[in-house]
């Protein structure tokens, strides 16, 4: 008889798994007994912490090993983690159909005759791009003062890149031929265009024909309340997430992969940084008090952060940009549906940027200032056409690296990605920031933001 | 020319064909005929019999072979029948995306505040596995009793059994991380915790936004009622389809094949009355009269029994618990619904049981009592694990060999599997009684079955 | 650095690319002065002729080359201009699930009782299916005027043929066993059953529960309202959408290939057009006068015969047959939806029918009477069993070859296959004027036809 089959069955074989698993139900024991004496905002920064704090223990127990998935019991640990973190990232997934679809009919149909869908549209596109570009100009910067990937030893490669996707099929690709389908899909640019061709005729029909189609206007209303509250109630349950999460990533990650890699970590985060300060230039420079608008936006960038998740964090990133920064909810949903797809600051920005500047370097190619402009544009449009495809910062490397003709020498960047999770939390954060920013300038360039009453009730 | 195109587009090659399409079509104006003068469930009982001489008449004619699959005209009825009999359960199962998902939030935003999901939902999963626990109890002393496998000579096998899914990796699977792809795949348990958390926040906002939710609240009760009242069109058909459905299952195994397993056969159905038996005496623990549950849920089991899928029966399974067992509709959609998926007392309890006992003789295993305790927590667990998976039946036994180390010796149970639909339809029966009971079990617990009006009424 | 990588991705790196993507530029600008001036139906005629034009600009400028998809600068105007038309395509493509969803169960009930679903649906199969089998007659008779294939060596093939589904796994492949999925699959005859089940539904409820349910019919109502309003909006772009569709087709064959099976295209071109004059015998034998019908029923024709796809017309058929001939919604969206996927008198018609023809004069096969006689009947029973495949028209010349034998000699018409798009344009418009004139027919035969309200107003 197979003895084993229950604990492989139930993912614990080793002692230290049950006791890494009940100092989880310690740590949640003690986030609820703060939760009382701590804002919720703190509250998160302290399960970040837990959570940093139990991955490191984790290290330690294992004595800082080479590869820590090769040993089961993390491995185990970090399964039963991740049922709790990605678990909670599932419900707030299950949250982003169901949100785009009526929150942008209700936006759409709500609208004044004046407002204009194609400035709000087009607004939006550079704002995203905008900050894009900026980024990889900081990456570039960075990369060159932190001298990343020379006297690296180069390796050619035979493999084939995986092939860029043109623009005309990355637009094609958008476009909802099948509504159904794309909320199968989670296709998020596809919903918001099938939500915004409803929410139109709703606009026209509202003149003429209100009594007929009142009754799908007003269940779009209570609909929308019902996934808010949905929303809210997951959003709670965040700092209890957070723990896991970040040990998981503190955990899995080995200590000597780390430090052969440390420039390019240091590199990353400091363009994260200084990007970073960017984007709240940027929010100052439309009249937001920087401190006012980083209190309101923690819970997002702390979920960013901790997930890895763009997209997860999308109902977050809305309800933070609606509720906390008054930004109204049109623009609001609007900008992060579409940042949470285009022009991803830090992974289709920084980061290719970075490996594009890395290999540049191993292979010894001369980098002028016409090579630094083509990055520039490449990296830009390429943040464009990786809209919606999954592993978005490897795609947006791949495609860099493909577009800049450095194809051959891909296969260098492994030692980085074998710890892409401590990089992707970092580019992660920035690509929510960077498209929160992005509300943030459009809403401003529209004339609506409420200045005043955000900045005097913060003071 | 082909001439034989047409005939095999058409499904009719042989005068036989032809002759039992007639014979069909000839019971189903009886059955139109008898309609008047039986009640319902009379109806169906004599449709079961007509498909059991239905198929026992096909068998005749072609003279008991071996193997009936290799028979032409055979494959063509059984493809007609299947046309009317599967046709009829196709429909079924198109309820059971749009009732799971409407009568749980119906359920859930109806419930008083008193109320404790958390209770019914364990309430639910102990009874279910505790069940299934038994069902292996009596599938191991049955197995025994009747010595399967003894003296069956023994074939190792090197072929990879399939790997066991770990509960964390079940669990993940449950969740519902896009609701339009849960829906899409019928992934009930998913549709089950979406529908809970839209029915939660209903019920919280009713307090204070009653007026905004309203339009949400009266389409949900308005898609209920019509989805049921589909369902119940729907059910009147059964009678016209049960009879295709046996005559199929009848007819497609060989009198030989049947004869060869005999023993298993009967071991089988032995555990599965003797479980219903004590179904039964649950039932009555429960405060219902036994004869009043059988009157009241002969509809579900017979479909069951004679369609062999538990979850193509889930509308009627509802339908009988809350209409006729007036279970109130929170209880018996859930614990109906969690039952198509999990602790399904037949396929995940009895059947791996046998089987185990089966190939343990064979291989000249020792069963001493830790053998059984293994057995019988392995099949619970595992009975888990599978939830949502298709092919249940063949999964359980797959994951019980395999997680008892006597996955070499699988393939033993080929003679077996040719005679599976035999076996399924016990199985899938008790699968259903079972998730029946324990739904009575728990609605008993909570304190909500009208026990007195019910057993006064049939009195 | 590699240069390239931009125009790859942008798709221009030609002059020539950038030259006629300039050029659609300017006839939009065109179109767009044309439209104060003509009514939407003459501009769309000028806005085919524009297309046609530029198409054969595109020919000349590429000095008509034999085969065009090996020139660079084609492959990318085609792109750029696919993603014009084929975007307009896919934006109705958006349209049908809802549109086809909404349209039925509003329209099964708002049904008199009296009326009958039964009726409705084989009068619907019966015009389709007659419609198909007179086309297949003009197929035979015109195939064998032009000789078809006589002469034409031949050349046996072991390929294998793609097995023909039997009728009975058809039928079973239209049950919606999951509207869901058959919505994410845009399965439109599983949708129209679907609906039809929740439209009885309703129909029946009406009557004792009509104020539970009031909140579901007027959501249908609404949404109907809102998804029809949708639907004008995007069919206003078609002036637009025509012009690179028609350039398309133009520009992608070579001139060559056109010429090499000339007879055929015209031939199919002729049977096309005689059908269509039957078409039109038809519906003036159901009271309506051939030029009202003509200009009432342009706008589909059109789209039909510029984007070469059934489905993605079926918005505009139903809005032309609803709209501007008057005929009830239900009997509308009825036929045309199940007209745009059994019963094709093009594409499952007359194409397969000539095909055959050449295939048995090329190999030499003797054509009897029962020849002819075998292939009607393969012709439009394979016409149903094709109901929504893709490829239709392959799917149905495979079909038939195989129906009739002659699946050894397949490959020779591989000539014809390479400019399919041309023959698809005429085939493809005479299916949705077979599915209006189906329309027309069971329309007229249910007493619904308001012939004197219709002929006057265009008088």
């Amino acid at each position: 008889m197979d003895s084993t089959f229950l604990s492989q069955f139930i993912m614990i074989t080793d002692i230290k798994t049950v006791i890494f698993l009940a100092t989880l139900v310690g740590v949640f024991f003690l986030i609820n007994k703060l939760k009382g004496k701590f804002k919720f905002t703190q509250l998160m920064i302290v399960s970040i912490f837990l959570g940093i704090g139990l991955g490191f223990l984790i290290q330690v127990v294992a004595q800082f090993p080479t590869d820590p998935s090769k040993l089961t019991w993390i491995n185990e640990v970090s399964k039963w983690y991740g049922l709790i973190g990605y678990g909670f990232m599932d419900l707030l997934k299950m949250l982003i159909v169901p949100l785009v679809l009526v929150s942008i009919i209700k936006v759409i149909m709500n609208m004044n005759q004046g407002e204009n869908l194609g400035k709000l549209t087009s607004k939006t596109v550079v704002a995203l791009l905008g900050t894009t570009a900026v980024a990889t100009i900081i990456g570039i910067i960075i990369g060159n003062l932190f001298k990343l990937g020379v006297g690296d030893k180069v390796v050619k490669t035979t493999e084939q890149m995986r092939e860029i996707t043109s623009v005309v099929d990355t637009l094609r690709g958008l476009l909802p031929s099948n509504p159904v389908q794309s909320m199968a899909d989670a296709n998020v640019v596809a919903i918001v265009i099938f939500a915004t061709f409803i929410g139109l005729a709703i606009q026209r029909l509202r003149k003429k024909h209100l009594e007929t189609i009142m009754p799908f206007i007003n269940l779009v209303e209570a609909f929308y309340k019902i996934i808010v509250s949905v929303s809210i109630t997951i959003i709670k349950l965040m700092p209890y997430a957070v723990v896991p999460l970040m040990a998981n990533t503190i955990a899995e990650n080995g200590l000597n992969a780390i430090v052969g890699v440390a420039k390019f970590i240091l590199a990353l985060y400091v363009s994260v940084f200084i990007m970073f300060l960017i984007h709240l230039l940027i929010v100052s420079l439309n009249g937001i008090n920087p401190i006012t608008y980083l209190k309101k936006v923690s819970k997002p960038l702390m979920l960013a952060f901790t997930s890895r998740s763009s997209l997860g964090t999308l109902p977050v990133t809305i309800e933070a940009l609606n509720d906390e920064l008054k930004i109204e909810l049109g623009t609001a949903s609007f900008v992060a549906s579409l940042g949470a797809n285009m022009g991803m600051n830090g992974c289709a920005g920084i980061y290719p940027a970075l490996m594009a500047v890395t290999i540049a370097n191993m292979a010894g190619i001369d980098m002028n200032f016409s090579f630094y402009v083509m990055l520039v544009v490449v990296v830009t449009i390429g943040s464009l056409g990786i809209a919606g495809l999954p592993g978005t910062a490897t795609m947006a490397v791949s495609v860099v690296i493909s577009g800049m003709g450095m194809g051959a020498y891909f296969p260098l960047a492994g030692g980085i990605l074998a710890i892409d999770p401590i990089l992707d939390m970092g580019r992660t954060m920035l690509n929510v920031n960077g498209a929160m920013t992005s509300a943030v300038v459009v809403s401003n360039s529209l004339g609506k933001i409420d200045k005043k009453g955000l900045n005097e009730k913060s003071a």
